[in-house]
């Protein structure tokens, strides 16, 4: 089948330099994809001039007059931009006109955009943000990542479903294990709300493997973990702010002297084999999950490259019918949810 | 003035091995210090046996009975464990024998048996656990990290007003900067607690940056870094989780083939240096903060190395008067806290 996928040409830090770029890219080794590229015709037209061998059949441009800002306050991107970029690329996949969207614009504008004008699936509460990260292992899916900052436990439960869900689906892994983020491993640590969603996910018909702690995470103790998207979000920052550390530390310790230049010369194809391993660009696209449609959140600052992978990621979840699988699941009757 | 630390020899993964070394070690190369070395008699005396040189004088073995083991349920070492090295370890703090305590035991009984011996200073709800990060320029304090798992704003205050004395007091800062750990620098983001406890520590005298986020912590945007132990468990036990994961894929491909190990050869010099920038056993060692006494937490893991860190802790707590420090500033009125 033809996938068609929205692109949300005007968000993220380098707008359509990037996005543009990168719809192209992956046109030419995914033969099976359409893009509509979504935002400024004028600006799109001119990314598309620099690149004369634009796949034309594959690819369409779809004006859309406004742009969200990337500090925009999420009321105004929802209520006075009606023809910001980003909403019109959302708006194509509730029209059936793109499988799905991607954006590299505002997270809290996109939440809201895509909540309004797609809807939750039946009986989702509150979609949450997933996102992949590299583990000892392989990779592991945590969420939510900051939609929700105040979950009770049914919330909790749900980002279990939905991770669950989104996992069989793209990893064909039928049962894949949860596990739920928590500061001990006993069942009687953590928060009223993460002890009762323990007892919820215990009784789910989910792999529910118990609690995991933040360690769990980067060690791939489970496919799946889930906590709130405050704690969710800090974990995640707080990992990009100390890989970004390490990564400045060698570089500097490298450039130290001659000797350690040289060193560094000697080592470049080994660091350079560890850094593809632990690249965020292959770990590109988090997943808003829960709602009527497949949208993808780019990170802002990404290059072309790690932009391709989240539409790839788009493309991915569309093939393998992650919206389906969530729904099935949320309507099989499992005690404690609504 | 001599100051007085008690050691809680049989916490720890490795017992009076790790914890009798280390206490030597320390007291080789700080002559104003004596160490009461608390546990079981007979392994402590043969610990020392086989180290000769012992400086006798400034050492004294007090034997406790029991020992607090690491998965033992808090009730269990509060309750019938009278005699435990733990709890022997904080009573001779609370009777003035010793100036601070360091286990490496434990972390829930350590808390709760310092919160029933020593109880809190006056003003102070609920201690808190801090611990000392490296960052991009230098080093900073973040607390809670565990020991309270449902806070209100007014506990976030009181983190505030504990971590910005801690700093003053060891590091001779006059004014810390103190962040509040967020999912956003905007004043709107977060939840409620978050967002009241912003405006409490903006009311409160203190240096207050304003809201910080998780990769913050690494860029050392603030001194202090505040958040509920909940949050503050997950952030540290994540950094720990992916930096391991780093320093195994590194270690994994310098040994993928006989190039790549000669390069690890050569760049040796330059990882090992770059290894004790980041070194977790120099920042080992985290603060119980709000008791009437000084207790310090080793790492349960922590080699002879890294618990000289915490010995050093506790005698630079001690001599820069961290206690009145927090009580000092308890008793300065400012709005908001109780």
């Amino acid at each position: 089948m033809d996938i068609t996928v929205a692109v949300d040409c005007m968000g993220g830090d380098h707008g359509p330099h990037v996005t543009v770029g990168a719809a192209l890219n992956y046109l030419r080794r995914s033969t099976e994809t359409q893009i509509v590229l979504v935002g400024l015709r004028d600006a799109i037209e001119a990314e598309l001039r620099l690149r004369h061998d634009a796949p034309a059949q594959r690819l369409r441009v779809h004006h859309a007059s406004e742009t969200v800002g990337m500090d925009e306050p999420i009321a105004s991107a929802l209520r006075s931009k009606k023809d910001s970029s980003m909403r019109v690329a959302v708006e194509l996949v509730k029209k059936g006109e793109a499988h799905a969207c991607v954006s590299a614009g505002n997270t809290g504008a996109l939440m809201a955009i895509s909540r309004h004008v797609l809807k939750t699936l039946p009986g989702i509460e509150r979609p949450a943000i997933a996102t992949i990260l590299p583990t000892l292992t392989g990779h592991t899916y945590v969420l939510d990542l900051g939609a929700n900052v105040d979950c009770n436990a049914e919330d909790l439960l749900q980002f279990g479903i939905m991770g669950a869900s989104l996992v069989s689906a793209v990893e064909h892994k039928e049962r894949p294990s949860v596990g739920l983020l928590n500061i001990g491993e006993e069942e009687i640590k953590g928060n009223d709300t993460v002890k009762r969603a323990a007892e919820l996910l215990r009784n789910s018909g989910l792999n529910f493997h118990g609690n995991v702690e933040g360690d769990d995470i980067y060690k791939g103790t489970t496919d799946v973990v889930v906590c709130d998207g405050f704690v969710g979000n800090v974990a995640l920052k707080s990992s990009e702010g100390l890989a970004r550390m390490l990564r400045i530390f060698l570089a500097e310790e490298f450039k130290r002297n001659l000797f350690t230049r040289l060193a560094g010369l000697i080592a470049l194809p080994v660091i350079n084999a560890f850094r593809h391993r632990v690249d965020p660009a292959r770990y590109n696209g988090a997943s808003l999950l829960g709602l009527r449609g497949i949208v993808i959140k780019s990170h802002g600052s990404a290059s072309s490259r790690a932009f391709e992978y989240a539409l790839e990621r788009a493309v991915d979840e569309v093939r393998n019918g992650v919206l389906r699988r969530i729904s099935d699941r949320m309507t099989v009757p499992h005690p404690g949810a609504a």
